[in-house]
């Protein structure tokens, strides 16, 4: 359930005018077209789903890493090892989308003839909504899986400093009548941005988000953004953090310790440009059609029970991972475009002005 | 870190007399001498790793549901379905370690011959402590990965009523000098026998534990038990329960979905006896040799930089998944057994005589 929205500081954009807009961005900042295409669909998957964080908000990061050299826009991602069901992938510092898209397709190809791949890389960088890999394997009719490592911001049961990313998370599963289950999460209880707006708010945070300097668990954002950090899904050990901290790094195993890339501390710090990002990542397809009959016919019973079920407040209807951003995905066809925050169209006017790139026009001008 | 045990109401045990009795007492009860086998040595992983609840606490468990012919102590598993990388196996209601052993016999063969080897099944039955699956995994030198679903006992995100159960996922990696990482969890905050122990020690439980039958997120072991359920990790959708509980859909589409078994509600009520528990599982093993080189050194070093973090309080040093696990074992070693509360060894006895079974010698009697 999508929560509704003043518009009275927004502006509509159309889809296609956002698609076209972030590849003339991206082109101009050095990216090859076709791999520009292709940031492009992530960050509108992001948009469209209701993920503002990770879509259009994070194009000025993607086009100063472009120019700055920080990520090679026209690199292509190479295959290090293969086996039947395996890829090592090394991403040549290639835009992180591109990386994903290549690693996912390759596992995709494997999962249709093995019955399952499982590719790994390293040299990546940014992917955007991890749920987009998950997505491409839903497409092909595969149940999907991705991870990613990131900057260390997060703070280990027990310790008291940051060591390792919020790491994320996706799972997806396809369903009949166009259904499907779509798990997407950071490993951490809140993402950073989370943190940040409860600051802005001037408002103290829920339990399990973040700790201070001294390792404390902490309500207020001020402590978690200046020398603390963010806990893992579970909050501290008593309310069960230490599992979400042996997820986080799962992820990490999967990511750096796999792919063999930094992990944990070696990554670069969040926002600091001293080195190449150099994520390691793992994208993961599985053949339904190689087990149990009907498995999107049984897929799609069991998320329609799961919703059925009574709700606790009636306002609050019991929902499956993957449903708030289909809803948010059919808001965005009604209303023939995506709604955003009028300082985030002057920032992208902006950056048009910088790039000397034609800005964006909207659709409600 | 193990805690210190009073020893007054305790008995030492020997591996050995633990393993023959639970031989004596499964073959008794109709299982065949492998199978009797293959759970002691399960068993024993749960109670020599300190997690007493899935090991000789269960014993009367398994016996009785071979007796009641609730489960097939003679039956063995069958391949349904094969390709290079996957298995999809029927476990014909055998013993559920005897269920867990056989595929993840099947994942490492996978991985070996194309990199990766997953297998997923339906009717199983329980198969003790995740972990000891990725620890077979690890044993050949691979990653593996284990989950199984189980009877409801949790409450979805929002909902008022149990429609999951504390569905177990599991995930381990070999590191360099004997080291390795296991996580092996339950995705919901707790297990319901920490609840219990709460109850009878009269009290509160932390957040994130349960809710009450209102759905409402209570602190009272006694609401959780009559009528609530258990919270997914995470706790509420404030503190990030919402990924916890989609997780436990995760490991249920793993389960009774990709397995082709009953899922969610359709699951046999926990101690009922109605029907047989026909559980889901999936199990896989992955081949780092397929990725970067010395995977199991980067893997030692990122565990030792974890523990090496200093401590928000001095006598809780950081720890890695395995690790209370691993310092248990150590002591089970050095002791020379496993010591015992006097009322289990008391309720075995109890078995032995009712099975008409030569009991356990105790080490210290």
């Amino acid at each position: 359930m999508a929560a509704p929205i003043d518009r009275s500081q927004m502006g509509l954009l159309e889809v296609e005018e956002i698609r076209s807009f972030v590849c003339r961005c991206v082109e101009t900042a050095g990216g090859a077209p076709s791999h520009a295409s292709c940031l492009a669909d992530v960050l509108l998957a992001a948009d469209t789903r209701g993920h503002y964080s990770h879509g259009l908000n994070r194009l000025e990061m993607y086009v100063w890493e472009l120019q700055a050299g920080q990520c090679d826009g026209k690199a292509t991602p190479t295959i290090i090892k293969e086996s039947p069901g395996t890829g090592h992938v090394d991403g040549q510092n290639a835009i992180g989308t591109v990386v994903g898209t290549f690693c996912m397709d390759l596992a995709i190809k494997k999962a249709k003839n093995v019955g399952i791949g499982w590719v790994s890389c390293k040299g990546s960088n940014h992917f955007g909504i991890a749920g987009y890999y998950s997505l491409m394997a839903i497409k092909e009719g595969l149940l999907g899986m991705a991870t990613t490592n990131t900057s260390p911001i997060a703070v280990p049961t027990r310790a008291k400093e940051v060591a390792l990313g919020t790491n994320a998370f996706t799972f997806g599963a396809p369903a009949d009548d166009n259904d499907s289950f779509v798990l997407d999460m950071a490993t951490t209880t809140a993402a950073l941005g989370k943190v940040e707006m409860q600051r802005r708010k001037e408002e103290p945070m829920p339990n399990c988000w973040g700790v201070d300097s001294d390792g404390k668990e902490t309500k207020d954002p001020n402590k978690v953004m200046d020398g603390g950090g963010l806990l893992y899904l579970g909050g501290t050990e008593e309310t069960g953090g230490y599992k979400g901290y042996g997820l986080g790094m799962m992820v990490e195993i999967m990511g750096g310790i796999l792919g063999g890339g930094p992990y944990g501390t070696h990554i670069r710090k969040w926002q600091k440009d001293d080195r190449v990002a150099d994520l390691g990542q793992t994208f993961v397809a599985i053949n339904p059609e190689m087990f149990a009959p009907d498995f999107t016919g049984r897929m799609r019973q069991f998320m329609q029970e799961m919703r059925a079920m009574e709700p606790a407040d009636p306002d609050k209807p019991v929902l499956v991972a993957g449903d708030p951003e289909r809803c948010y995905e059919k808001r965005v066809t009604e209303e023939g475009g995506v709604w955003y925050h009028r300082s985030l169209i002057t920032a992208m006017d902006k950056l048009a002005v910088e790039l000397k790139v034609e800005p964006m026009k909207l659709k409600n001008a």
